[in-house]
């Protein structure tokens, strides 16, 4: 799934990936009443609601992008009715021939992250047929627990050539409180950068491993550091925009070859039409509003790349 | 909700609960048979079959325990059919007044972990509605992430009076590699237990705080240890009987209160019929293998709390 990743990546020219995380206040207001009156104010409703919302940004960015990532906790507030948007979500970026990234950060035992595995990239058994529930490109995978917490998705990875991105470094602001902490004089996301590109050469793709590492946007001193810890696994790059990261302070985590990173935005894009900059469209074009958002990232990230 | 937890293993005596983790090889074929002549051998048709296995083990022990806890991993594998599966679990556990523990290792950034809160623990808005889609009373939580990724979960714990387990020490082979990694001289489980404790603080029930702790059966020693760290979390403790863990390894994650620990049996409790101790109940009678292998976890754990 990396090389696929990476010929989108080069097709398009764009080496970012476009968060469907969407809030239901990102959600424009005649789209929920359309669903609501459809489906009532219920989870049924609200996952309608989303799922249209999506459906509207998928269409006006697909030829753009190479790849999308939806966070699933946006869809696991609203139950079962939200997981059903997610995997219609999942299935309609397929039909678009967009790589999904699920990011879902699980990460349990072994037995445990096997039917996560099974279930986010892999396939079960029922009986006599096999079915493969959300059929993910690849997930977000939370380090915690070690090499037997992992082993059951890299397996999956090998056996359908998916992917993973393995928490490293994450965006957020209390990121440090464990991640920075000094073990044998380096910080606990270098050792865990260290076991991904461990895990990571065990399976290769062509030129980079299916397995890569979450790096956040907001660290970038970091992501410079890691992308020599890590050569050959791509990083996933969130908290570019909304989040505080711009396109110049994201040149160090791709390689000199110009791959080795993708970057995502979640809001920066889908609510784009909430922003003074796209205000503009007004939220009936709110998806032609994520259109010129995903030009204007391209456009930033390309620019930095090409400058450095 | 810890304040209910502890009522009720007051009254059970049984500082146990069991661990809902049904994997379709655990389902006796002719519960299986039932479900796939009704719904055919589809994705709907094993979560109806683990419902039904859940059930009848629900119905057999309700009485004599005071929690249970489902592994969402084992539902999330059967993709939307799973999840409301476990939607199921959760909601006839509360009509037989068990707590429900969510196993669900959430964690994310803040906005993300608000949304994991909302679906799991707290509820959601929609139009003028509110829905509880998932309503556990607890969930776990990784901590990888820090503070800002934990405290929306514990926001919602003061609001509506749930609680957390947080990973600090896990039960599997690999939980060192990270986990026992020393920093400033102490391992950072360590350092962890140290945050749980203060993110508890700010989260007391009557006599033990909302937010608890994962620690496995597995490393007494370091159960021992980490008791004196947390002493008003509650500790959650995974990994005794299939994974190795025995009730006498067990005495020093429980206060001298007698409280302060509730220790999880999942395979050993629900597929108790497929072992040589529980063999003469054979497939059909399962949930009274499950009911006596429950008696036999209360009485090996209670005679090693009242010998120490």
């Amino acid at each position: 799934m990396i090389d696929r990743l990476i010929e989108k990546i080069k097709k398009t020219g764009a080496p970012i990936v476009v968060g469907l995380d969407p809030m239901l206040s990102y959600v424009p207001e005649y789209i929920q009443k359309k669903s609501f009156a459809e489906y009532g104010e219920t989870l049924e409703g609200a996952a309608d609601a989303v799922w249209n919302f999506n459906r509207e940004i998928i269409d006006a960015t697909y030829d753009l992008i190479p790849a999308v990532k939806p966070q699933v906790a946006m869809y696991e507030q609203f139950g079962v009715e939200g997981m059903r948007a997610f995997q219609r979500t999942v299935a309609y970026c397929h039909e678009k021939d967009l790589v999904v990234i699920g990011d879902v950060k699980r990460g349990d035992i072994g037995s445990t992250s096997a039917a996560y595995a099974a279930g986010h990239l892999g396939s079960v058994q029922v009986g006599s047929r096999t079915y493969a529930p959300f059929d993910e490109d690849f997930i977000t995978v939370n380090p915690y627990l070690g090499t037997d917490g992992i082993k059951p998705f890299a397996d999956v990875c090998k056996e359908k050539k998916k992917g993973l991105f393995i928490l490293v470094k994450t965006s957020n602001p209390s990121s440090g409180e464990f991640q920075d902490r000094l073990i044998d004089g380096k910080p606990l996301y270098e050792h865990v950068a260290e076991k991904v590109a461990a895990w990571g050469a065990d399976c290769m793709g062509d030129s980079y491993s299916q397995i890569g590492a979450v790096v956040g946007a907001t660290y970038p001193e970091i992501g410079k550091a890691l992308r020599k810890v890590m050569p050959k696994s791509f990083i996933l790059v969130p908290g570019y925009g909304a989040q505080g990261g711009k396109g110049k302070d994201l040149v160090h985590y791709f390689n000199e070859d110009g791959l080795g990173a993708i970057v995502n935005s979640s809001r920066g894009i889908i609510a784009a039409y909430r922003q003074d900059a796209y205000a503009r469209f007004g939220a009936e074009n709110f998806a032609d509003a994520s259109r010129q958002a995903v030009i204007d990232m391209i456009e930033d990230i390309g620019s930095a790349i090409a400058a450095r």
